[in-house]
């Protein structure tokens, strides 16, 4: 047996733990009753135990090197590549930090729970300060081992390639167009008068509205399902994805655009080569690109007025609401992208989301750089949320720098995959509108040019380009965000 | 860290590799979209596989050794012998034949699917021989490991402690009076009038009342779920238990009933002493223990006719059929109660059931000792039908000795489990019922009083005791088959 197929049996061993620790995830969000929690976090850490023992495993250094000196073929070649900067990954850290990190993360956590509820900053901000502190260590150690600066080597985790040299130069344009932008969508705006469809709408109903508009989008049943947990996420493994979601009986519309995002997200796992799944190489390119699936359904696609001309009339006939004036095809168009500013991210609607994503970005960027502090972000926090959407957080924390709890788990580097996703995804329906009409498409209900475009370009790439390549590929540039400003012009103010 | 607590912390391990492989399990039975079960099953088979590295790693001879030297209190001695014997279990086969039986077994039942429908005994009775000798095999290490006969070596696996001179005595017994109580409860059911409940019973409804009758038989939906699956089942783990059903719109009883019996197990398995989940000692005794706990729910509790007096209004009340006579509470009693000898074992009732087992019981062990051949199977099973249920299965091997498939992953020595089970429910009901007045406890809607009764004495005995330890403990006397069949009797002729 070579090296290269010593890894390869290492690493499918390493895609089997995971496989059934994704699984039990899933399980444990979607189906778990409460009193098997206890055992169910100490099998689970069991398991992960046992997948670091084998990816730190010593001869692994030696077994790489060897491989590297083997004649593979070119496929052969960036697997090994992407096994290495897996194995990389996983063994930068020492034991001790990464107990630290969870062990401080998820008291922050906890703590949180009540403090956000109190507004308690002088309290949730001493947990924070341990969070960023290894956060910094963390942030050192991947830049010692890549070359990178401290927050780049934290980016490179979530998009591979992607510095903060270029995040700031794309979202210094954003800047610089985007509150201006946001202010005459809402005077536009003021003048269209939008219905709120008025619940209840029974949660079964909205099940199966939920599973017609899957079945709508390609997603495929006999390697996925659909079920409920409180936060909606997409889980499982490429072969079986399992996407969840939540119904609000007052408004269907969250749980709708939920379950379309992460059907986008299912369909890029469901898409990508099934002979490399257990590689790292045939796994999705990025959390960005990963984001731009979810986006491109989510909001290229399902908000786009062809789209909502299949939507609305489905869902005035699951609900049997034939009459209800607030989901015509119009009103449900005009609802779908209402743009109002305000405190939440995750409420956010699609032009004023990059505005929240923004003053993240900068305040973990200068946080991990050690230029700021964390008794810095309160003024931080109210002052960019002045400039970019006009709302003051001033002594209000917890709808402010106390909303969100993806620091603790020390996820500093994440934040800016959103805002590239969305980015992606403009460029890519802007490159596949060069190539179809995309809008009669829709109209003609034939979608499947829309996927196969995507299947070709983006799943079945998976990580044998790099982020920068499927772009160039796909739409023969690099990332230009005008495509993402022409689509909210277009959207928002043309119409 | 004592040899007694290594030993501890490493059953925790494996303790918590089988949960995970118990969830898992789950899901692809009930919850798994097919597309999903290659993967799967590589999964599976790889955490199987890390399960048997460890607890077959070489230093475990030495730990045991020298923690049976350590000072242990009483409890921890019995937890340590526990631990061995689970141990030794795992030890003992070589993994060439682990696989062997494996493969020949898979092999053997995927044909058995088609060779059935074609009644194909010839083909089948080929791969049934190679099943058989590696039964004999392993049946032959076990006996030279443990220095029981070969066929109590298998019996051990199931009922430690069991052997075939015991059952040969019980069931002789059984042999002279059941073929006759049979054939008089059929003259006497003859001048009933029974009518046979009409669907459509719609799936929803039935779930709604098997919830309803699972809480009031105390399962806490704490720790623990109802779901659909193809072959109803009790898994998950202790803090999590998942039982399964199908529902039937034709006939709701066969759900209900499915449902009461893996409720009776999840009981047991929820009762089980939480301090000790993760060791042998805190689980279940034996296999004819846990089958004592569903049949003590199904046929003790469940098909009496007090307790069908709660059943009947609650199915009238469902299926809203206020005025369907098939569903008063006689009839309900009538119907729950009818005696009709039939080829097939699992659709047997309570009183032919124990025939079907003798007729197994007696075949796997003289195939397991040698004195028979796979070949002289049909003429057996068809002489042994004829004696026991009055019918002939002559050139019949698909509703005869074709209709089981257990033999093929080599569960020799399980069968007999069945009817061990069954008069274990009976005596430990005697016991009870000179302990209160059990009728008199389910008309007043107080099933406490015999849950704790079940609780005390078998659930939170878990495996401290033998089997023959709990039943004296319990019922003041080793297992006698008497009450079983005043059980029949009274139930079955006296009523
Ligand atoms: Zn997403
Ligand atoms: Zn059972």
């Amino acid at each position: 047996m070579t090296y290269y197929q010593k890894l390869e049996q290492h690493t499918k061993k390493l895609s089997r733990i995971h496989h059934l620790s994704a699984i039990c995830s899933w399980d444990q969000a979607a189906k778990m009753p409460e009193g098997g929690n206890t055992a169910r976090s100490e099998a689970m850490a069991e398991l992960a135990l046992i997948h670091h023992e084998l990816s730190t495993a010593a001869h692994l250094a030696e077994w790489f090197e060897k491989a590297e000196a083997e004649s593979l073929s070119a496929e052969q070649k960036i697997s090994l590549k992407e096994m290495k900067r897996q194995w990389k990954k996983d063994n930068v850290l020492p034991a001790e930090l990464v107990e630290q990190k969870s062990l401080t993360g998820s008291k922050c956590e906890h703590a949180w729970r009540s403090q956000r509820k109190e507004n308690n900053w002088h309290e949730f901000s001493q947990n924070l300060e341990k969070v960023v502190q290894l956060a910094r260590e963390e942030a050192q150690i991947r830049a010692d081992a890549t070359g990178l600066s401290r927050y780049n080597a934290m980016l490179d985790l979530y998009e591979p390639g992607m510095t903060c040299e270029k995040i700031d130069e794309i979202f210094g344009q954003v800047k610089t167009w985007l509150p201006s932008l946001i202010q005459e969508v809402q005077a536009q705006q003021s003048h269209d008068e939008v219905l709120t469809p008025k619940g209840p709408f029974p949660a079964e109903q909205q099940k199966t509205l939920s599973l017609d508009i899957m079945s709508k989008l390609g997603f495929d049943f006999s390697h996925g399902r659909l079920d409920v947990s409180t936060h909606p996420f997409c889980g499982g493994v490429p072969t079986d994805v399992r996407i969840t979601t939540r119904y609000d009986e007052d408004d269907f519309t969250s749980a709708l655009m939920g379950v379309i995002h992460e059907t986008g997200h299912a369909r890029y796992e469901q898409g990508l080569p099934e002979q490399w799944l257990d590689f790292p190489v045939g796994q999705a390119r990025s959390m960005g690109i990963h984001e731009s699936q979810s986006l491109f359904f989510e909001m290229q696609l399902s908000r786009s007025k062809p789209f909502i001309e299949i939507l609305a009339p489905l869902a005035r006939e699951v609900f049997s609401r034939n009459n209800d004036k607030s989901l015509s095809t119009e009103n449900m168009v005009l609802f779908s992208t209402r743009v109002k500013p305000g405190y939440i991210r995750v409420d956010a609607d699609e032009v004023t989301y990059p505005a929240h994503i923004i003053l993240r970005y900068e305040i973990e960027r200068d946080l991990i750089e050690g230029k700021i502090e964390v008794a810095d972000i309160p003024e931080l926090w109210d002052k960019k949320m002045t400039e970019y959407l006009g709302l003051s957080t001033k002594g209000n924390f917890t709808d402010g720098c106390m909303q969100d709890i993806h620091w603790t788990d020390g996820s500093f580097g994440y934040f800016p995959s959103y805002t590239l996703g969305a980015m992606y995804a403009a460029q890519f329906m802007a490159a596949m509108r060069r190539e179809m009409n995309v809008d009669n498409l829709i109209r003609e209900r034939n979608l499947q040019p829309i996927f196969n475009w995507l299947d070709r370009h983006i799943w079945k790439k998976a990580s044998f380009l790099s982020t920068e390549d499927i772009l160039r590929e796909a739409t023969g540039e690099t990332l230009n965000p005008d495509y993402f400003k022409e689509h909210l012009v277009n959207r928002y103010l043309e119409s």
